[in-house]
């Protein structure tokens, strides 16, 4: 049993976005904790679940603008729980799904800092349910994929994408900016051109928006410059089961994307 | 916007099984209903969210044990629906991965049925949690894949396998009934018999058990008769990072396993 004075640091994911869709646990922790360290992605309405008066640190890095390197944020999060602090450190998604709660963890480990994971949701699932659209669906897609598409930068083929060939459900993780690159890997791998696609900005929450095509559409997303928030691509046989109703097509009939 | 008699179905996910990691969204919607559709595995503990006075109705099969056919699920939701009832669909989990959704998301279209889909922590999150597994790392594994290993019935190299030999994380749920015949596939594929092995039973509950050990242990997984509740075995070399001081060696010293 821990004493008074010593500290604890909780990895907390915050969920896809949505503050109601935090879990139970996170939104305690959240109350009782004294500090909150936060990604950028974690949006205001989810930091202030907290106490009024927890201190609120930004931590972790936005389109390259990177307030603190992750060494000084395991740094900081050793340095704040030897003051006896309860700290939650607050992740997008789930802590251990592209959270880098690995590297935290190992730190907190090797200096005898008590902490606790807690899972999230993660922002696939919140896509998917954005779209009403099965992950896995009986006799057509019997895994899914989670994937952010950084080993594309080898040009090399990933494996994942002979996984989609073979009925897979594919999430990629952040896949505006190299929407082009997994659409003409996954062409190469042999994927059909008219296999569907959908992608949401902002899942889960009010200003999310949501695009839909095939495979062949898919480089059409690099141009959409007003996406600025996260955005998910889902790809699969699974998708073709969604709902398109409130979507608009991948594929617009108008070439240049409207400003936001 | 709705009228007063139209009933709604939500699709919830129940999350992992401990009954505070639901999400605030699906909460109170548990508080809101008038009659609760839960699966076998949802644990009574997330069942009890609801009103005292909601009417609870088990579905679903456990152990080969089914109470109702997928059939008579997707008519009786219809049916609550139409008779104005708000229905909360509780799976376990996350609804849109190995919950059948996309067959029930169907129905109540076709139905012309008010539904909305409320995504939840899935399993292998959990049990990565558990073993304060990170699930991707870098440099080390850029992707999870999420797999029933239904597919392993062929006999035939799911093309998952692959993957894990390029050195995605792969979570296998149910996967203790099917373990050897998972680990031979592995190998077969090339993956190294040193590869860690995570395994948890009733991830994020306290009667949760841990197991670990290599690819090579994995076969042993199968004589765990006493392991009654849902397994999830997560292998990759991510998990190699994992904390194993709460866990047992999958390979027991004792040929035997004990009763529970």
């Amino acid at each position: 049993s821990r004493g008074r004075e010593d500290g604890h640091v909780a990895l907390v994911g915050a969920g896809p976005g949505a503050e109601d869709l935090v879990t139970l646990r996170a939104h305690r922790l959240l109350m009782e904790a004294d500090v909150i360290v936060h990604d950028a992605l974690v949006p205001e309405a989810v930091i202030a679940l907290g106490r009024r008066d927890a201190e609120r640190i930004a931590a972790g890095k936005r389109k390259g603008c990177q307030t603190r390197t992750q060494e000084e944020i395991k740094a900081l999060l050793v340095t704040l729980a030897r003051e006896g602090k309860r700290v939650v450190r607050l992740k997008s998604g789930d802590p251990l799904v592209f959270g880098r709660a690995g590297e935290e963890m190992a730190a907190l480990r090797d200096a005898g800092v008590s902490f606790e994971v807690v899972p999230g949701v993660t922002a696939a699932l919140a896509a998917a349910a954005d779209f009403e659209l099965p992950l896995t669906l009986r006799g057509v897609s019997s895994s899914l994929v989670l994937t952010t598409g950084h080993d594309l930068k080898s040009r090399a083929l990933p494996d994942w994408a002979k996984l989609a060939i073979s009925g897979a459900t594919v999430a990629v993780y952040m896949g505006r900016t190299n929407a082009a690159e997994v659409a003409s890997l996954l062409a190469e791998a042999g994927l059909s051109p008219d296999t569907a696609v959908a992608v949401v900005e902002n899942a889960s929450l009010p200003s999310r928006r949501r695009l839909h095509g095939t495979l062949a559409d898919l480089p059409a997303l690099q141009d959409r410059t007003s996406l600025a928030g996260p955005v998910m691509t889902i790809i699969g046989d699974a998708v073709a089961g969604a709902d398109f109703t409130a979507s608009e097509p991948l594929r617009a009939r108008v070439a240049a994307d409207s400003p936001a």
